[in-house]
């Protein structure tokens, strides 16, 4: 194609084209003047579809979204390094949920670079740490073959946002060609003398545990799962996770407590820990006092395979290598009455769980408020739950938006809490520009409630004014319903059980996006 | 204080005792976890005011304006790495203002350091590049000499933001001691070498100038730049500046102009460009053919001080050294009558120069519509304007807020493009909070303006369907009216003259926050 003259192609066509060819569907974007060439790029090029993001945390956000649901990466355009400061945040996210990426990051034109133009900055130094891959395309000639690596890279050994600088005058000018076309890379299959020395180790286990990320919470990957549940391996996913498949039909594992006291007490006794998928679990943060590493004293950690590996395989391999046949159960459906009383984050789950469609995905960023409808939804109709893994707030509606871009034809229910939401809520007018199917519940507590939560339990002693005054939202109050709206998404406030329940299966059966404003107390 | 025993401190005590010692009086904060310490540190100390914001990039912005009002840093308080991220576009721009900072961004408890949790990062890779100055307090025992010494490397040699890391077991440990009080540092002086040849130069010139920046932009500054212009040295600033007294009684300097071709036009003939306050100019962007140094052949540039020097100091000598005892005329006061019609950024910027009070602080994010009011405001009340330096849009408003809490007694204007203010739409809500006197005028024109005129400057084509779907907000019209009210500031839309005339009038008078929603066309 690069050698046909009537072919002639500008380095940014060459880089789109490639993502193109490679299944890249989606650009989450906002550009700028050095990125001109990009945006006429991707004019030109009808297999990927743009979606204007008002703020580049909302574009990375989204992006993780999309790959979270169709498996690939999604391409983002991020303007210089304060573009890819702004989107930030989410990259490292999407890191920690190892979730493929394309970040591609307009810089100044090469003979620019050196004069320290108002923009300019050190994007690779400042991209480099959240990053499994960068490098910049300095000629026009390599931006093709250097996006099928940012691709590849994204993907493999370890997935994740891998960058991808693109020069001005490497966009504008002629000569790019397609860059080699590569083979989607697989992920590590087990490893038969680990999976033999696993073996050992659980038949000689008093308590053996299996702790599970990435492939393993596929449906298939949870068949697995409950073999090894019937054969006495207890099964427990990471706190955070990606994406999880749940409800009805699906083995219900268990799940690592998020506060270090409260996971160490739930070990108890656990003499052996496999690990598939994931890595050694750690607290999320250091208290005065308490364990950082969340492994009990005498308890004998094995990594059968960390994020590069495909561990419902290794799940598989192992069951086998167990000669277990059974299956503990799946989750039968089970959906609750309707809820009634003040409005509380039990509930809103209990609301949840009774309306969410078949297919629904999830995007929980609910601080905390997540848990009760999480538990809740165990027994609902089958669905996926995608989890804030990274500890960045102000994911949740950016997730949301781009799952919905890659599912259209599903729901997807977005669980905020409104300190999360007001970092990007941004992504709400990009959900209506696009329609998207995403049913956003924002709960309104007008506080950073865990973060009164976590003041007593790092001993910091009890709020003065000034510390209250930066753990509460409640001067002034939001207006949800107001700020959607202003947004362009419908929206309603309630503040009951039964007005909830009501909102919240009108908001599943309408068409786009809808708010739900979901008063609930902060103590 | 540190040695007696009654006054025992923690490492986060020591760290804000020692700032507020170093006159350090406002805190922009958006804490975490990880932080709970120096939210308790703040309870304690009363000479620091603390503003929470809802987004690390309001807070950020607000320390900036803070420091370009007061001439002192502003603290922040920042969440991890993720929060820094969240911060980054507005340090940036910060760093491009000279503005001196102290970014105090909390980490990991140095033993939890190692076991890679999610929110952890390398935050020293990740801030380094936009900071002047870098360290983490790993030991609450040096936690308060830190903070002395990111307070004077703030604002020594060149001013900028530096970066105080402060793990949370050095910010909840006790055994803090303050810092050894600095001496506020002094800004480079004249060199007289430098000035001798200068003279010289100007004197062999046909077409001098001289283009400043810095302290030059005071009201003294200016009062040396117009003895310079009566000498015959065309007296030019900056495209954009950090701020700039204006108005009656103060000399007006020429401004370079923004668009490279334009700028070029306008230096034809120079032989000698002097340098005070600032660099040699250098393109915003570069574009195809276009120069990117904005100096003509044959021009002579000296640098008589850059950013680390008084460049009002160095006009002075230069003035004195030129025998130039006459001062090129200073603005008269020349108020404009009423606009009437349509409302187009003219008619806004008539009104602004009718009703601005006296010592109003202008902060400007207007993108393409800011450049009307900026000329018309010539000869208005004496007042100061601050500009987007770095050119990451969504500073506006932030600093705005940060101005208002710096000048309790004054007024803030804040000029914002629609997309620019997108950006950063939570600090209408700090804005409520502190009753800031700021009022905001948002140009409402549902466009990425600028980018419309730059997709034909950079000749990427005529935009199709994608293009125009990435530069236009028109699907949905965002109402900035409810979207004000949402946060609690009172806002009201206009688009005839008479009526913006009417609003702003009004919003100047009223106490606390306002916005006018300014319909103005977008082409």
């Amino acid at each position: 194609m690069a050698n046909d003259p009537e072919q002639a192609m500008t380095g940014a066509e060459a880089l789109v084209s490639t993502l193109a060819d490679h299944g890249v569907a989606a650009c989450f974007a906002n550009p700028g003047t050095s990125e001109m060439h990009l945006v006429t790029a991707l004019d030109h090029e009808p297999r990927i579809h743009s979606v204007l993001c008002l703020f580049e945390g909302v574009a990375t956000g989204a992006a993780d979204g999309y790959a979270r649901v169709s498996g690939g990466p999604a391409m983002t355009l991020l303007h210089l390094g304060a573009g890819y400061l702004n989107g930030g945040a989410n990259i490292h996210n999407a890191r920690r949920a190892w979730t493929p990426m394309v970040n591609v990051i307009g810089d100044h034109a090469v003979p620019h670079q050196r004069y320290d133009a108002p923009l300019a900055s050190d994007i690779r130094g400042m991209a480099g740490p959240n990053s499994v891959w960068i490098k910049s395309a300095d000629k026009a000639e390599t931006a093709g073959e250097l996006a099928a690596e940012a691709w590849e890279a994204s993907l493999s050994p370890v997935p994740g946002p891998a960058a991808l600088i693109l020069p001005a005058d490497t966009a504008w000018l002629e000569g790019g060609k397609s860059g080699k076309t590569r083979a989607r890379p697989m992920l590590w299959g087990p490893d038969a003398a680990r999976i033999d020395a696993a073996v050992k180790a659980v038949k000689a286990a008093a308590k053996p545990m299996i702790l599970i990320n990435g492939t393993a919470l596929t449906e298939a990957g949870l068949a697995m799962a409950a073999r090894l549940k019937a054969a006495g391996v207890r099964v427990m996913t990471d706190t955070f996770f990606p994406r999880q498949a749940r409800g009805a039909g699906r083995f219900i594992p268990d799940r690592m407590q998020y506060f270090a006291e409260a996971a160490m007490a739930d070990l108890e006794g656990c003499d052996l820990m496999l690990v598939a998928g994931s890595q050694v679990p750690v607290a999320f943060f250091a208290y005065p006092g308490k364990p950082s590493v969340l492994v009990p004293d005498g308890c004998t950690t094995m990594m059968l395979g960390g994020p590069e590996s495909d561990s419902a395989a290794i799940l598989g391999a192992l069951a086998d290598a167990l000669g277990a046949r059974d299956a503990a159960p799946a989750a039968p459906l089970d959906l609750p009455g309707a809820p009634a009383g003040d409005l509380n984050a039990v509930a809103v789950g209990q609301s949840i769980a009774r309306h969410m469609p078949e297919g629904t995905f999830v995007s929980d960023d609910g601080v905390s408020n997540g848990l009760p409808a999480f538990l809740m939804t165990q027994r609902a109709k089958p669905h996926d739950w995608m989890m804030l893994t990274g500890g960045a707030i102000g994911q949740g509606m950016p997730l949301a938006l781009g799952a919905a871009m890659a599912a259209k034809d599903r729901k997807v229910l977005c669980l905020t809490g409104d300190g999360a939401a007001m970092y990007t809520n941004q992504a709400l007018w990009s959900m209506a520009r696009e329609s998207a199917n995403v049913v956003t519940v924002v709960f309104v507590n007008h506080s950073y409630r865990i973060l009164n939560i976590e003041m007593a339990r790092t001993g910091a002693g009890n709020p003065g004014p000034t510390a209250k005054g930066m753990l509460e939202l409640d001067r002034p109050e939001i207006d949800w319903v107001a700020l959607s709206t202003s947004l362009g998404v419908p929206a309603v406030a309630v503040d009951t059980a039964e007005a909830f329940d009501t909102a919240l299966q009108r908001a599943f059966a309408a068409e786009g996006p809808q708010l739900i404003a979901a008063h609930v107390p902060a103590r």
